[in-house]
């Protein structure tokens, strides 16, 4: 018999949001709107379809270990030298690099509750000394996180946008929160949601900075709509990124995602489109809410942070919800035990899960 | 600055096969022949194709986290249970998830010399204690690695046919070391090329076993000619499989590596096809060395490791056949300094490539 040790032993598996298919299969259900991982809505962009339909005959070759077309695109896009850039197989596969080079077993980390569930997950596999501070007011309190800091903390993580709230933090509260984080710690800035708040005024965006302690997180899973594909990437100084390359797997991402990726970067008539139909799914949404009185938090995001009285509330909502065909994201995981996230859809499958909450909420609130 | 943990620090990153497009752009070469990865020259299955495109257009959806249907197709075919199976993105990404979840830093891991590279990388990245017993005739010394066995022993990474050698134990010499390991200590058998070896008399068949210590490995990268996409299986103890699933990324294999493996797991005509072309182009490739004169092992897998006078022979003969447009594998990281590998081909690339190496191998000789 093997013993497993005992972070191990502790461990949850990961809990996604329902896949369409098995919604389908459990409930018998003909029409299933899937409004719960902040996918997009319109799919990938017909530039990475075809990228992948060139490369499929060349699937028995192992993809460039270097990832050099790919990271070469994404330097000249965003200014930087290619040392500076690392992509691998999504943001949870460089948070798991991230935490396993630059920290060790005990080691201090430091987030925030209500954050990205993916960072949470990674810290308990490496067994790391986790403190995350209470959100204020929905927001990440960054002043709450700078005075956790000590002397053993070698890591902080940050979203922003942050997931599942949709809230943000400004450029001068980041470059204030920066100045005052000691330059032997790490700061993870995580921007998975960045294209959907970079016309927000104060949004700072992460890749304009050059900091010796900062690594920027992207992903080709959102706005991109690459998530089944895996694609993210991270962008820091090179004697940071230099290290995440010895702890990659050798092929991340695998070639179509590399393609994909590459062909993505050019399509800003689809990111475009992907932003106008994101306003438009959450203005309806929010007109709404605001009409039948569900609590939402402002967004920054592609997605709304719903709130109920209370956990039983938003299980009981959750799964209503589901027996129509809506699925959504109930947040429990994420340490906000009485939210519901829900992402902007098409125009028709936002009028379809619109009525559906309605009716679910009504009957919630009469029972 | 962040300091970076010594282990990480001293870590080589991973060097692959050179890619096709890389040798093209630095020497300026038309036509280049890479039988330096263990690929398939057949390229994927057509049923691969068909199956990724027929879900190319559902790339922004997540893929399914439990992997259902890919797990279930396997389970079937070798007759397993579905929890005792468990896929991700490749041998490599299984090995380190294996390493992480049942060994924790300075354990003692068990091992050859001359095997694959991706355990020393994976054991290197987790500061494990590494002990590697010499190659006996460049077979694995089973019997030296017993006699390694300690108390603090936890993991024996074992491959069979070995890479790079291609060598393979047999049934009794397994089932003998089996009985004689501890059942405290995990014993990984990775079968990355066992669909070429499984007629081979005396051949042991991982798959057939049900050990509480035992953990099998296969991949969809080598027969299957998947490669670039990034999958391969676990199968094991439901009690050890299942913990893996807690160290795992939330969508491995990604949604495109689920369904062209399912599909090519369909392709019987595919495999023996692919099987077929391995056994010309390696009797192609045996003739021609005995013709010559070049020192090779007699392989059980896709590929010959060719063996030199000494590591500056190789390391010439490796180089020269790079600037004809033939890419080998000199294979000094699998602890082979005076080896060269190389895989099968289709006819033409390896009449391509016997000519060069002739070629090579005489000029070699003469200097």
């Amino acid at each position: 018999m093997i013993i497993i040790p005992k972070h191990v032993k502790n461990l949850s598996p990961y809990k996604a949001g329902k896949p369409i298919e098995e919604l389908a299969r459990e409930k018998g259900l003909k029409k299933i709107v899937k409004l719960a991982s902040n996918e997009n809505p319109l799919g990938p962009s017909p530039k990475a379809i075809e990228a992948i339909a060139n490369h499929i005959n060349s699937l028995h070759r192992y993809s460039s270990p270097k990832t050099l077309r790919l990271v070469n695109t994404i330097a000249e896009k965003y200014n930087k030298l290619p040392e500076e850039i690392i992509a691998a197989s999504g943001s949870d596969s460089l948070i798991q690099y991230i935490v396993s080079t630059f920290s060790v077993e005990g080691d201090e980390v430091l987030s925030s509750e209500g954050t990205f569930i993916g960072w949470y997950v990674s810290i308990d596999k490496y067994d790391r000394k986790s403190i995350n501070v209470p959100l204020n007011n929905y927001h990440i309190d960054l002043n709450g996180i700078l005075e956790r800091i000590t002397g053993k903390t070698r890591i902080i993580y940050l979203a922003n946008p942050n997931n599942p709230t949709g809230t943000m933090f400004t450029k001068s509260e980041f470059e204030n929160f920066m100045s005052r984080v000691p330059k032997e710690v790490l700061v993870i800035l995580d921007e998975a949601y960045t294209i959907y708040a970079e016309d927000i005024p104060g949004y700072p965006n992460g890749l304009l900075y050059n900091m010796e302690n900062l690594i920027v997180l992207r992903t080709l899973s959102k706005a991109y709509g690459l998530a089944g594909l895996r694609a993210g990437f991270a962008v820091g100084p090179a004697y940071l990124i230099q290290e995440l390359y010895k702890m990659r797997l050798p092929f991340e991402p695998n070639s179509l995602a590399q393609e994909a990726a590459i062909a993505s970067f050019n399509d800003d008539v689809f990111l475009k489109e992907t932003i106008r139909m994101n306003k438009l799914s959450l203005n309806m949404m929010k007109d709404k809410f605001d009409e039948i009185g569900i609590r939402y938090i402002p967004t920054s995001a592609n997605f709304y942070l719903l709130l109920f009285p209370d956990e039983e509330f938003a299980v009981r909502f959750n799964e209503e919800c589901l027996n129509r065909g809506l699925i959504l994201r109930h947040v429990k995981n994420f340490m906000i035990p009485n939210g519901i996230r829900i992402n902007s859809g098409t125009k028709e499958e936002t009028e379809f899960a619109l009525k559906i909450i309605e009716e679910v909420y009504f009957i919630l609130l009469d029972n």
